[in-house]
């Protein structure tokens, strides 16, 4: 790992990990989702990063703090289907759940962030209509979330489909608080996030490595990778203040542990490169 | 195949291409370029459609000719370094084959295309200043070409060397005399394409399944597949007039053939949604 810290070596060494982390051995072999407690109570937090934690109602929100998370998550869908199959409830009643964490996140002040899903299409339901996503949008922010995540969660969206779904959640929620969160499925999403930068956003989730996944949406392929979207946005000059080739190590390690291979082009090309 | 003509069917029967063209068989099984003279009188074409030769010299354009060629392409670079690699001469030396090639072409009333490679960056001497692909571009168009591709051969580029790219070509060449021609190496060509349709590039090179390459840049993985990009196109209400059903069908027959798989996330998508 060349000049790394010895610090920064500690932590991407799997077996040192494992060793500290004896309960993330089998997540990582398993390659299923850990519960988020245990996750919070095993890791070793650094100052200034947030933590979030999805928590789809009191329940998960009340665990979540006693854990420890400093942000929560709440997820709302723009598709009513997709709603019921993946929260087990209507747009509507999702609603009210999430207002009751939201309050009480408030009384802790804890920021949440919120999530609206299938913005750009359903597995479900097909295309999205933009004033369904900008209505749950602007519920949400109305509610109290700092930020809301447009999900692509199919990855289905094309440039055509960002631009008009994005101009018509404009209307209603403050483009500085809002953000993009692309699955790469059919390839579309450097191009997506490429409009929704453009269009003024600022801020895009993504997954090292392009991890990730729904379990609720069959076919959906991991979230962009980090390291393809740094590449871009170095690439225009943009400053993120984060080292890809640091980025590019961890994803190298998590994949290893994992057995999978990297959706990262950028990663793929680097080490063919070498 | 479902309910595909039996014309189609004909032409998309692996057995049935190898069995009436049988010089394919051992191309496409060792998967390495034929010769363009035995594609060409192999073939059978179609009305309105181009089947141009890349030809570096006049030995290649007189066999282009010779086999039934109707239109070539030359095939310059903005690096120095590349083009001593890929076509053995410099620069200045390429443009002087190029110019005896194109003025015969005209006497034959033959359109000759242009292509500049690293117009992104070049495998040996790296960043490729856009006014050194401005100047390549500008002398193929003066000459005679009747389009100049630009081609990010090694897949490096970014929106924002694109922009800065097209701007100084721009100003050489008109904007409706050129096209681009992407690899997605590092993920980028469709944001890539996208920032050139937006600055008036109407023509875009792709290809099926995403394959081809450059047997001279290392590491460099297919062109931008055909799929992906009608997709973007689809989405955004261009019209292509191409079937992209179609396209992937042609798509799946030609990675049977070649037992490769595809690189065309689209194709990819679509066959996990069936």
């Amino acid at each position: 790992m060349g000049n790394v810290p010895t610090s920064v070596k500690h932590c991407l060494s799997y077996e040192q990990l494992v060793q500290d982390y004896p309960w993330l051995r089998r997540w990582l072999l398993e390659e299923k989702m850990a519960d988020h407690s245990d996750v919070l109570r095993g890791i070793q937090r650094v100052p200034h990063v947030q933590y979030p934690v999805l928590t789809p109602n009191m329940q998960g929100f009340q665990d979540a703090v006693a854990a420890g998370a400093t942000e929560v998550a709440v997820f709302g869908s723009a598709s009513e289907t997709f709603s019921k199959k993946n929260i087990n409830c209507s747009i509507d009643e999702s609603m009210l759940r999430f207002q009751e964490v939201i309050n009480t996140a408030k009384e802790h002040q804890i920021p949440v962030r919120g999530y609206v899903s299938c913005a750009l299409g359903c597995p479900h339901e097909g295309n999205i209509e933009p004033c369904k996503v900008a209505q749950v949008a602007k519920r949400l922010y109305d509610m109290g979330c700092y930020e809301i995540s447009l999900g692509d969660t199919i990855g289905v969206g094309t440039p055509g489909s960002m631009h008009k779904m994005l101009q018509s959640v404009m209307k209603e929620v403050p483009c500085s608080a809002l953000a993009v969160h692309c699955h790469d499925t059919y390839g579309q999403a450097l191009a997506n996030i490429l409009v929704a930068l453009q269009m003024g956003v600022c801020v895009v989730d993504s997954a090292v490595a392009g991890l990730g996944g729904c379990p609720y949406a069959q076919g959906s392929s991991g979230n962009v990778s980090t390291e393809d979207v740094l590449y871009m946005l170095h690439g225009m000059g943009i400053e993120t203040g984060v080292n890809l080739p640091k980025v590019i190590e961890a994803g190298d390690f998590i994949c290893k542990a994992l057995r999978r291979k990297t959706n990262s082009k950028v990663t793929q090309a680097s080490s063919r490169a070498l």
